[in-house]
């Protein structure tokens, strides 16, 4: 199954791939696309990281891919060196570093790039874009998005990924949407376990991590800071309490998408999060079949074995909450649905970090959508502007 | 310290005390006053709860009044036996039973009356009057409460009582409130841990059950259904972060005692939870002193050797909840005092649970007071009607 590059469908040269940030997600990208034979560049803000990668010149994994070693053409931690000659660029970074890698990006960014973020979590794209916007770059980059990473993988060594599983029928949205099909292809040759999605509210808006990370956090704080973390997250940290009030936030996620559709005139698939989690090969057929929450998480085979972050101050809280609760009870706002369980979390994550989530996370104004009338959403989604 | 029957102040002649409700607190109340040589009755509304008191012919102790055997006796599920001769009426049961309490009462009670609710937890003695009343009871029955039960204590065996702490600084609230003075003197010889309390808000507004249970269950959701309550609640359950989340509903509690206060020209003391805690014995004066939420909570000595209920559905959530949350919430709402946090945990507990707290809870309605302006609310509670 070794891909060759230059053989995508209409291109008869290889372009060189960036990808930027050198976290679990960047090691397993540079990891997968090397495998297949592509040339990589890797960028990282903090040189130190990149420290193991260019000792080794690439990076090594295990898991689901097999074990091998990738080389990486490019290592460095000069934005202008590392995107030179790419039309392709990766962003693999949590999306609260994302206005930063907008600004970084903003001078060097046009119509010829495609940037993919991987993942753009709850309304990352958009607040990319509208980030490039604000500082100053009017042109019209391509951008698209998933709402989680490719992969499961974790850094295991230095210079060393664990890619345990590839997710499946991972949608992916475009923002302009009308440049969806022109770069599907593309994508999909560099991961062929993409699926097209309707826009990037569709994909945004199934938000699996953050409907887990925060219930199982905050609904466990003290197991948590007693413990370190000394349990299973995933599998003991969800009882059917914590369950139920997965449900409740993805009832109120399913009646934003249902608002959406109704109010715009939209096509967007309303899957729960069972049937998103059954399709991205995280659940069971079972579970799917018995539409129970604490079933579905229980009979969750990849994440069984995960432990409990030893903190609480952690993506699944700062990331979670900020760039997925906050812009998902924004959007809900935006077409008159309330969410009070999901905000109910919002709130406990504020108090309980002493940090203002409303504040730091996704608005409509950052998304660059709090002037767009919801019945012109459609509109705006493929055009990328009104 | 013993005390003889008959020596109140202004009185002649001994009068039976009607004990209504034979949980912890029942058990632990016809203890204390048998020990002190009243006459007491015990009603329960079950007769099987009565079984081994009226086996034994009273009730055993141990604990802080030493060990001894308090005999009691009317042992009755018939309550006009259990109040027959009964001036004072003490009701030691779950606020969630007061409705059903007050019903049983209405066709009995009149002004010759003290009904005592120990405790009335928040808004408690406000429900029940206006419960009174609802079942056509016009009379001005006198009753006063306190917010949380005048004694630490457990049920240990058939008719055994432990009693490891008499709470101090009780306050003591009368609703109509100018009845307290003539009241007081009496309920005082009976607990000598009440002291007079500005008014039945004041009492209710510092409920340091319904600030502590709710966080603590509800935050460690995960913890308490995987290992059925395997840890210590105050001690290993109060974590930092569920401490921040406790003192951020203190503040809410506390703007709302302020907000009534100015906008109704009373003077109820706007004390702390680590004050309240630390005068009712319950935390050291280091953590007094520090201020900080976590260190009062980690040095309470009395607390720390508890361990967590064994399931979600408890007291600790349903009760603390519904009459104890809910009714602050209420009560914020009609002095213009929002309160994020504690609606955050109203709102988690209803999904958790399944149950609609805000509907099966307290209510300014069901407290009698939604027809109330603020304004006059200090003349509400002193004549006990506007």
């Amino acid at each position: 199954m070794k891909r060759k590059p230059g053989i995508w469908k209409g291109r008869t040269t290889m372009e060189k791939i960036a990808i930027l940030g050198a976290g679990n997600g960047g090691h397993a990208v540079a990891a997968d696309l090397g495998r297949q034979g592509y040339e990589t560049s890797i960028y990282s803000r903090s040189a130190a990281t990149l420290e193991a990668l260019t000792a080794r010149g690439g990076v090594a994994y295990t898991g689901c891919f097999g074990e091998g070693f990738s080389p990486i053409k490019t290592i460095t931690p000069n934005i202008e060196e590392a995107i030179d000659g790419a039309r392709i660029i990766i962003i693999t970074v949590p999306t609260i570093a994302l206005t930063w890698y907008a600004h970084l990006l903003a001078p060097y960014l046009n119509e010829s790039h495609t940037v993919m973020l991987n993942p753009g979590h709850t309304g990352g794209g958009l607040h990319f874009v509208q980030t490039l916007r604000e500082a100053g770059n009017a042109k019209e980059v391509r951008t698209c998005e998933t709402i989680t990473l490719t992969y499961g993988c974790r850094i295991r060594g230095p210079a060393l990924v664990w890619i345990p599983l590839a997710m499946t029928n991972l949608r992916l949205a475009a923002f302009p949407g009308k440049h969806l099909d022109a770069l599907f292809p593309t994508i999909h040759t560099l991961f062929p376990n993409v699926v097209p999605g309707t826009n990037v509210l569709e994909t945004g808006l199934t938000d699996l991590n953050a409907m887990e990370h925060p219930p199982g956090m905050l609904l466990n704080a003290a197991w948590i800071e007693h413990t370190k973390g000394n349990f299973r997250f995933y599998f003991d940290g969800v009882s059917p309490a914590v369950a139920r009030v997965i449900q409740g936030m993805d009832d109120e996620r399913m009646r934003i998408l249902r608002a959406l559709n109704e109010r715009a005139g939209l096509d967007m698939r309303v899957m729960s999060f069972i049937e998103y989690f059954y399709e991205a090969g995280l659940t069971s057929r079972a579970a799917l079949e018995s539409g129970d929450m604490y079933q579905a998480l229980q009979e969750s085979e990849p994440n069984k074995p995960i432990q409990a972050p030893d903190s609480l101050d952690h993506r699944y809280v700062n990331e979670d909450v900020g760039f997925g609760l906050v812009p998902m009870v924004e959007i809900g706002r935006w077409v008159g649905i309330e969410c009070p369980t999901t905000e109910a979390l919002v709130r406990l994550a504020c108090v309980m970090m002493k940090r203002d989530y409303w504040h730091e996370g996704l608005t409509l104004a950052k998304m660059g959508v709090d002037q767009v009338p919801v019945e012109r959403v459609g509109e705006f989604l493929w055009e990328g502007h009104l």
